[in-house]
């Protein structure tokens, strides 16, 4: 059956649910992952062709066997947005050095674990998609982003390497770089004097992803950046 | 009346007319521009709701002229693609001051005049686009690009700052960095040994722009490359 | 006689004044070179061994004119500072074309005319340094710098193109981004609430500009940034 | 007593000995770092003021061990360079996770373990110098640096968080990228058609680094790139 795989790598609400419904509604089969499986559970019920796989990407046997499971039960992955991300805020002071290497495993490590479950096959097929999704600190390091910028900015440069290696082989690599706050209950709470156009919503920052999916494999971009119209930069 | 006008300043074959194409396609009315009117008659005979327009972007004047033209006889233009370019090739050796200065009028100064011509309508309106087509040189020098890498940063350098301050007046800035030899027949006859996946097609590069002019606002994007999937870079 | 000869170009109190000191202490001869001559005519009275030289660095005949003056009464220049630098502030629709243009000339056009005038001799000796002084708005435009950040962007990549094609001539390139408000009486009187740390002291940054002109050649820098140590960034 | 001590992490042949004997030159007490302890012993046992310290980056305890005891036998660092880098080639497809991990931990993660040893004093003297050599990949990441450059890229992340939150407190946070290829015997007879002036000389790449140490504080440099006069880049 030719019916496309998307997973989705780092599923909870916000851009992780936006970016799963967004590529839903392109029609593909869906696989939803994140640590814990309250979230992606309810999220695939409420999908059409969606099913959610328990997965720390930081850990090496786990990824592996959730691809298995994934190949298994939906197919090969022709397409990956990699959604994961974590970081604690600090500057080199108050940073631990496990949580400089926790930031690492999640953001860069994780991506070379997935990607290179989902390279074979892509490489075989001579297309694919694989989609990093990044951040201000993907770019530059900031006071108090002594653990997180690290982080994306190995999981970029990884990107950009993969991109340089595999779109020769068909295999789009690309990086949206998330310069913004991410409109979600938690992030309006934490700021509520801020207008409505301080916020980046997720399903906009989604149909860019959907976009880089698509597009003609003689002009592909490699980066992008994403924020909101009404913000300061 | 409602319909949107695009202005496509220079336009010839390649990536001028695919850019007019591919707006065409989006059903707007379309301002075609370029120095020389030949292209560009018979480029709007073939398109409906397209008109040409003769302008020189180094002359304020003349850019004055064709923008009441297409105002009066269009309408105020809601999207503007940014598409004159020149450069003569050379080291800073070889270059002469007037090569060195009419790069930068045709990619920089022509830049300004065209973009202050439609800043206040689109600024009354609350909304518009205006994407430049920029290159590899708008990022980086290289030797033989004395006149023409300056020329394509103070344009994309313009763009930035342009950016940063219409944004929050919901005027959409963005740049397309164009790393890549255009699929044209004077480019396939230069090097004719360069197989299919070597060059750039103009319309997948036009859809690019497009899908910029499309963007949701809460997450707009200034800057895209677009190489093909084949290139070393 | 082997007394080197130093020319800087655009001299007023502030990075002028503090370069040709600096150099001056390496024991060089020196041009001093700005539009008007009072304040490098007094300079050049005090220091030993400098001529000001009257000219406006936007005018061909005029830079030609001053370098052939520069060269028959000091000898061939094998190190050149281009510190001129103008720009008035404001967005995309304050600044007027004549603005645009004007800093352009001053940052861009005049640096190319200023250095084809020493390639030659310089390239003939195998040897050379041209230090270009740029600043923040060389790597980005900024909302208020619509006029300023294209000019100095494209001064930056015509340094960046002139490193890569004369470098392996023994031609040092070289560009210093001033990321800082520089401690001049003018900047002091319209900041007087900044503490010292918040100001870039001309002597300090002319002691890179010296630094840059000794670097050993086999390990050449093309830039550096420069900013005070309690600045935010 | 007031004899300043520098710290080497990272001496080899190559830029570690030139490092050591740059520094040593300046008449600093010399702490020499290095995983194995032959080349360190040697090299402590031809300077003077200079001692050997067996030590594993990438090895938290080790790291504290050491600084404790160079803390106790000289006192504590005013500066800090950190040389320590490894990374095997390979593309994503051929690199494993372990080699891709292990580039992190020496580039990346040793650097946040040697770095907060030596803060605290720093800080509270209110000076210190860290400089981080970093090479290429540190910018971007090609299509066989899949491990190294995603190293390098966390490091010099790191290096920008660490500048921007500690130059405040007159600890000077800077980074050489490396863009050549070293002279080495190694290098050397790997590529034995290459000319002088193809490799970056260890010395000439040391005298930056000191330069860097030495620079006043209201014009400090983040980042220089260094590379031969006649390399193409």
């Amino acid at each position: 059956m030719n019916q496309q795989v998307c997973v989705v790598v780092g599923v909870g609400e916000g851009n992780g649910a936006a970016l799963a419904r967004a590529f839903h509604r392109e029609g593909v089969t869906l696989a939803l992952l994140a640590r814990g499986t309250a979230f992606i559970t309810s999220l695939a019920a409420e999908l059409d062709n969606a099913r959610a796989y328990a997965c720390d990407v930081t850990d090496a046997a786990a990824v592996r066997d959730a691809f298995a499971r994934i190949r298994s039960e939906l197919g090969e992955p022709s397409s990956v947005v990699y959604n994961a991300g974590a970081g604690v805020w600090g500057d080199i002071e108050s940073i631990d050095p496990e949580a400089f290497e926790n930031a690492w495993r999640v953001n860069a490590y994780g991506a070379l674990l997935v990607s290179q479950q989902v390279i074979p096959a892509m490489k075989a097929a001579g297309s694919g998609t694989i989609v990093f999704i990044g951040a201000t600190a993907s770019r530059r390091g900031g006071p108090r982003t002594a653990a997180f910028a690290p982080a994306k900015a190995a999981q970029r440069s990884l990107a950009e390497s993969m991109a340089r290696s595999l779109w020769p082989h068909g295999i789009h690599v690309a990086l949206i770089a998330v310069d913004a706050i991410v409109d979600m209950p938690r992030t309006r709470r934490s700021m509520p004097d801020k207008p409505d156009s301080f916020f980046l919503r997720p399903d906009d920052m989604a149909a860019s992803a959907v976009w880089l999916s698509k597009q003609p494999r003689s002009a592909w971009t490699f980066e992008i950046d994403v924020r909101p119209f009404g913000e300061k930069w």
